[in-house]
């Protein structure tokens, strides 16, 4: 009896033998620079965890490839171990997993993103796809962009939002992988540019190359922000494995 | 005495004579279907009219360029007439302007885009060209994404942000180039998609091609998206102009 | 009553509306330096009123489209202000607009062309276009190519045909927007090369950017160029738009 | 103290202070169709079983990346589950790492490869490298190329080569992760085509998804084998990491 | 002691001797259908003559590539046998023999083309070539277009220009391989668009596949039009050996 | 009556009333140095003639079209002379005859390569072309792994397989055309790379150009792998021309 579905350790026969109506979970995330605290695999450790207990939770509904852990990261590269693929790269990597797996069937497709610089070329990948196969579901989802609500509300620090190897990404570490994490390297850093939309290299940002409060952070946190994760995964996951379905905007 | 600084307008020598800590402003949109309310040129005569009016008040610091109205529309492409570039093209056009004028000695830049499905193809352009030309400042101005307060507090229809050819948006128009409206056929429209991070080719949210509540849209409610866009930009050129300066995040 | 057919105005139901046999009209440019008399815009400027001028004199059979003015223009880039697109992009934007209208039912495009640069590229674009899209009829009008004998019959200099920022050129802005001419730098200058075929970049042919006799240039001859260039787009718009008919080859 | 050289597990620091001597050592495969009796991700599980204990031994002189699991496998896409990387993504991907890591200082780099189909990609991608980076060095090590010799002293079939999913292949699996092995559906299968040469999609060569004679697989063919690649594997890093020398022919 | 200088027979080493002011000439045409009375190698045969004979004249100024035989003809591709290079293959090929040769110290270059459908890619190929080695001198050769006036002298039919497979072209096959020509075939065939600038797939000219008037094709014609082009090509070799030089304008 | 089927010197007629069971047989190789003593020429005269001879012998079952000389040969490019296609471009050449000729009704491709360096890539394009056509039969004829053992037999120096202007290679043109052979320079010469797998540039190896020995070369012997070179592709096109059939693997 199969219990889990994970793609690569299943046979041609067991992955034809699978309901069309199951939802691909592709993670994805970078192996790039994380502050002198946070290991090189922070996002894409992150990304592939979330999109495994999802697989686990609901593996009737989940067809779990490997992580793409190859991002665009390119803005990372002043640091050494960064590693990043440029983008028609990216995006041909994103598109072939999803390219390769349409004529067997399958067409319902979730990338779990754990990289903020993932977003722009997923964006442009999906929409590449969209515009030939219009049946296709396919959702970008960057973990942290659904969770900003739960975000705000379990940190401290004075910022909020989700940055760079800070109070938020440390405490997730701290929960899926300790031995990981320099404890004792946990800092606060960066810069804000004045203005908002300027694209910098993340030199220019912060010299160690974290951002925010990592000094705040703690693996109860982390155990919270992945349990919002996972479950804004589950809910993206059910709704599209069962009769995805539009609604109208509110009267007014 | 030269007054405007309309690059298309002025000789080579013209632009020699310019400073090079000027920002170059390039508005770009769209020319994609509106709904039925309003024209296929929208995004591009919004996003270029507010560089206009920023550069009208601050020439001494903005050399504009014309608008890029060619977009990235693919998912409008189901209704007649508009236009788009593939995403290659796109990211080459805002890539091959500012590679033109970097070996003229400029060096500061702010994209200034109409269209939401332009962000990230933006994105991506501006990041392959600073990861190779460090000591550029680039901008990704969406001038929707930098006003999303303001726009909360002007709206009165129950969805605050902004949409296709809605109030927002047909107010602008109503605002800017109001014979251009069809103020018979302003509608409200639209579905939703159930989770957030879908992509959708426009047909599948709506087969009228709006979404939101256009029917609220008044030439009042133009005036003052498009006096706080301004604004915002304005802001922005200001901050590159004169030495532009990153900030320590505040103290916990 | 909609009488002008400009396809930036209208909504998608207009454009919907109309006849697919019209002609769908496209002027392309450059903004690139002319000289030390004319405009960067020159090229476009030129480009787009022949284009606009036509439309007007033949809506009926007319889709104008906005003017792609950033042509290619590499050999100009030696000159401050000069934008140009690589030719993957300025190729891209040339089939993008033409692939965009044809799933829309239209199938007739002239390119209207005002910058020698532009000829090259727009040739190797509407080809892989004819490739594979055997039905359409595709037009690479560059409007001085199209008036070589009325265009030596009007210039009085001792070189006939048409030269950067030169007589003829430099005739037609002073028709079309003399306040963009530096009337008291109207110069004539250039080099030519030994022999045919040559390509340079243009600092090797001018140092101030013009070649020819622009001293010659006025209002009055750019009235008849003008009028012999919307001529010559008027008889091709309208062998397209009824029954585009090939004919024998007279007999010897 | 670290033991161990995984890189995605550093931080960025760490891999900062790494010798430049080290061997940078990227494991790559496929997820693809491997018979009824293997699972689709046989290739990546080889190549990174193989790389990491060649790193466990010689963590001093290697630095290992992740395993770039999505190979170019198109060949295999007639089989469900099968992913595939067109070619100039698959390349991208090879040099995209080697090309994040040189600016860092490295330039010794062994890819250790799995997948006879990224046999060829490899080699242009290590080509194109090479071209403009003439300091690297660079080693296209495909385990089974390595090992030929051996291999034929181990397997018992009438085919002595490495097919897909055969004798050999089943072996390796069998000894590295034998729950993944579907024992009752080891079997002998596969076409040959009359010439050397050719180009087959694999459904043409077997309906089942393999080659040769799985029937006679064993873990402990599977340990002989795994040594006799790893072994390979060794020689090659410890002549990279020390003073590589190239030598003369032998007398004749 | 070496006489002619054609690259394929030399060494590397008699080609590193050679002077750096030597022009280096490149033949090319195509492989295409050239009615039902010339061979496919037509163009390619007419180029790679010319080229050679003006070797052959000026050995010390000359050294001769092979011909590039596979040309841009998608547009012959509706009949047998006709072969074509898709446009960015047909350019990278004249871009890699120049790249190829530049670092070897060679910078004068002469592509003697004679296929009307090079033209265009040649022109986009040798200037993004210009725009970043601006020390080339490089022609874009096309045999016709360099003997307009000579061939409108030597030809007796109706039609005074160059067209496809016609009395100017026959005349030179029954010139240099007359054994090639299907005499009994030589047809008068072909259509005419009804306005300049149009693009066409040959099949919508003609049936058979050729133009204009070559019943009237004779051996002693090809030999003056091959005269002609081999003397225009001695002259811009000797332009380019010799100390090139551009000069003024003149006097108005 | 047409004895040859020399693709080039045909009419479309004429190749359109060829068998589509013809086997398209397409000779490549490159202009690449070749050591001190052997013409650029080499890998395309050999494998030129080597295709030629097939032909001429089994005219009836062979269309044959000109040599793609321009080869992949960027680790030459440090010998003068040397001509190199980036991989895109090579590739690009490889598929478009083929492609060209399919749309014809020809369905057998053998591709008949002498140079090293075109393995790799021709592998990727007919993988490509494969993918996408899979009724096409494509073979990737190598001569000199077509002849390995024969190979052995013939040479006398210490090493048996072919390297670069070697023993076997100065032997076939010694035999193929002896007047381009500098029989005064003939050298034994070059390095070798400690383990398998590395990717060089030539320098690296041999400062001279070739590898293994030269001093040994006869025409005599270039008889023998001429003659067994022909042997092999005539077997490759005889069992592609007739029913081409797969076999089992022997019983084990």
């Amino acid at each position: 009896m199969m219990v889990r579905v994970i793609l690569q350790n299943l046979t041609w026969q067991e992955v034809d033998a699978l309901s069309r109506e199951i939802v691909v979970v592709i993670p994805t995330g970078a192996v790039e620079q994380h502050g002198t605290h946070l290991p090189l695999v922070t996002d894409s450790l992150i990304a592939g965890r979330i999109a495994e207990e999802a697989e686990k939770r609901h593996s009737k509904d989940v067809l779990l490839t490997p992580c793409l852990w190859l991002g665009a990261s390119a803005h990372h590269l002043g640091y050494s171990g960064t590693l990043s693929a440029d983008f028609p790269t990216y995006q041909g990597a994103i598109k072939s997993v999803i390219e390769s797996l349409v004529p067997h069937g399958f067409r319902k497709f979730v990338v779990v993103n754990g990289h903020g610089g993932n977003i722009d070329p997923i964006g442009v990948a999906l929409r590449e796809l969209k515009h030939t196969r219009e049946e296709l579901l396919l959702c970008n989802f960057c973990y942290f962009l659904q969770i900003q609500e739960q975000l705000a509300a379990i940190l401290d620090g004075p910022d909020k939002g989700m940055h760079h190897a800070d109070e938020a990404e440390a405490s997730l570490v701290l929960h899926l992988s300790p031995q990981l994490v320099k404890k004792d390297k946990l800092r606060d850093d960066g810069l804000k540019p004045p203005v908002a939309g300027m694209v910098h290299n993340f030199k220019e940002l912060s010299e160690e190359g974290s951002i925010g409060y990592a000094s705040l952070a703690t693996a109860e946190k982390g155990i919270r922000i992945f349990e919002a994760a996972v479950s804004a995964l589950e809910t993206t996951i059910l709704a599209l494995a069962s009769g995805y379905r539009l609604t109208a905007y509110p009267a007014k």
